[in-house]
């Protein structure tokens, strides 16, 4: 049983719990608590370490059962250890090391599919509840530009249920002219934004495409918006700019899957 | 100016800061931040007295004017003591004491409108982000049952980004029965629910009425599902129940805004 803070393995996890720098060297992320460790064993996520307390074991013994025989190590840690490096406020015992090649990587853009992609989204809250959300409502993937937050990070990772596990995404670097040959190619690219652009009520989406949504306070940058076919709005009655990121994609989601045919 | 934790005013205001009960008691609530405190003004809420630091008058001279001419009370305290009290992150010197009796109170449902009604949703944050994003959509009027956290607790009213100040909303003790006398009125009320319900995108909500939304991990209580006219839900092709409570209610309320006319 690891007892001790200065333990190798310990050090590196709590590395990877607080450091988008270690996260990316090692190809490592964490995921904790019985709920996201399973999810993770049953997503065919590659789990390198497995770390639960006694009292984990004791109280889920299948479910760690389950995790233990997936994972490539799994070592039992004192509860005392486990409450002094958990991310979480009410620790449950269960933590998992993943290799972040996870196989949910998306390498291609399919004609007729239907995507989102984020730019320059900076809070882990929204982009775990993007991602949960587009999980749930059947998106074929999610794009990242370099400038998001990480997709890594604990808090992403948890507001995102397992999703990230799941969900096929890529991450691009160059994101408004890779945006703009798209384009060219015959995808349709949607921009959101406020300003001149289309009521997404009245749209119809049964071509597919990619929804692009931009920063929590900017918006999408103005040469990625010029870089899309078309712009696409929320009809807003009340104070302008007022939706939340998170509720605004929900929405913008939901029309892109849900409603084709209109005239 | 007051530098004092013991001063009778500061006690009274942290009350109000953590305490539903001191709340409640004196039909006060407190509001932080610049952009919030002159929210409230512009608004029309009555400030009964606003709290503020020499490096706010400094940095934002003029919209602190405006503020201290609506409040019936204003009063400089120190930076030192002002870090103590606040419940943000990032102080910024303001806080404003606002009456809960707002003139935004609703006492009736009219007939045609729109309107979404809150079953025991128990995290502050989701009940913020769901009145922001009702007052954006243009939602008429917000019905909360008894059960559901404080409106008024600083995370709510911070979430809100000062909807709480504008859109109606009303609290009701008997929510199921209440729904059920609606709902025999002839007024619409769709009960939002995985089970056994319409998909969502084919409605039509031309008629108006009321979208209810339950708790974010039992969703609506069975009784109040019964009490309704019909039971709606979000397609979903990902895992089931899936959704974050404000998410799902931002797709749900704008499909209630946005979609008439259906066949």
């Amino acid at each position: 049983m690891i007892t001790s803070k200065d333990n190798e393995l310990i050090k590196e996890t709590v590395k990877l719990i607080k450091s988008v720098k270690a996260r990316k060297d090692k190809r490592l992320f964490v995921a904790e608590g019985l709920r996201l460790c399973r999810d993770a064993a049953e997503s065919g996520a590659h789990i390198v370490t497995f770390l639960y307390t006694k009292q984990a074991e004791e109280k889920n013994s299948e479910d760690l059962a389950f995790i233990r025989s997936v994972a490539d190590r799994s070592d039992e840690i004192s509860c005392e250890l486990y409450n002094k490096i958990s991310d979480t406020n009410s620790p449950q015992g269960f933590l998992c090391v993943i290799d972040t090649r996870l196989n949910t990587v998306m390498t291609e853009i399919k004609k007729g599919g239907k995507y989102v992609a984020l730019e320059n989204i900076q809070d882990p809250s929204n982009l775990g509840t993007i991602l949960r959300t587009a999980e749930a409502l059947g998106i074929d993937g999610v794009i990242l530009s370099r400038d998001c937050c990480d997709i890594y990070s604990p808090k992403v990772v948890r507001g995102s249920m397992g999703a990230v596990f799941r969900l096929p995404f890529m991450q691009k670097d160059e994101f408004t002219s890779w945006i703009r040959e798209l384009t060219k190619s015959g995808i349709n690219t949607y921009a959101s934004t406020p300003h001149e652009a289309e009521n997404i009520s009245r749209m119809d989406f049964s071509g597919g495409g990619i929804m692009l949504i931009g920063n929590e306070g900017n918006g999408l940058k103005n040469e990625t918006i010029a870089a899309c076919t078309g712009r696409v709005k929320i009809p807003m009655l009340g104070r302008a700019e007022s939706l939340n990121a998170a509720a605004a994609a929900a929405i913008l989601m939901y029309e892109l899957m849900n409603h084709s045919g209109r005239g």
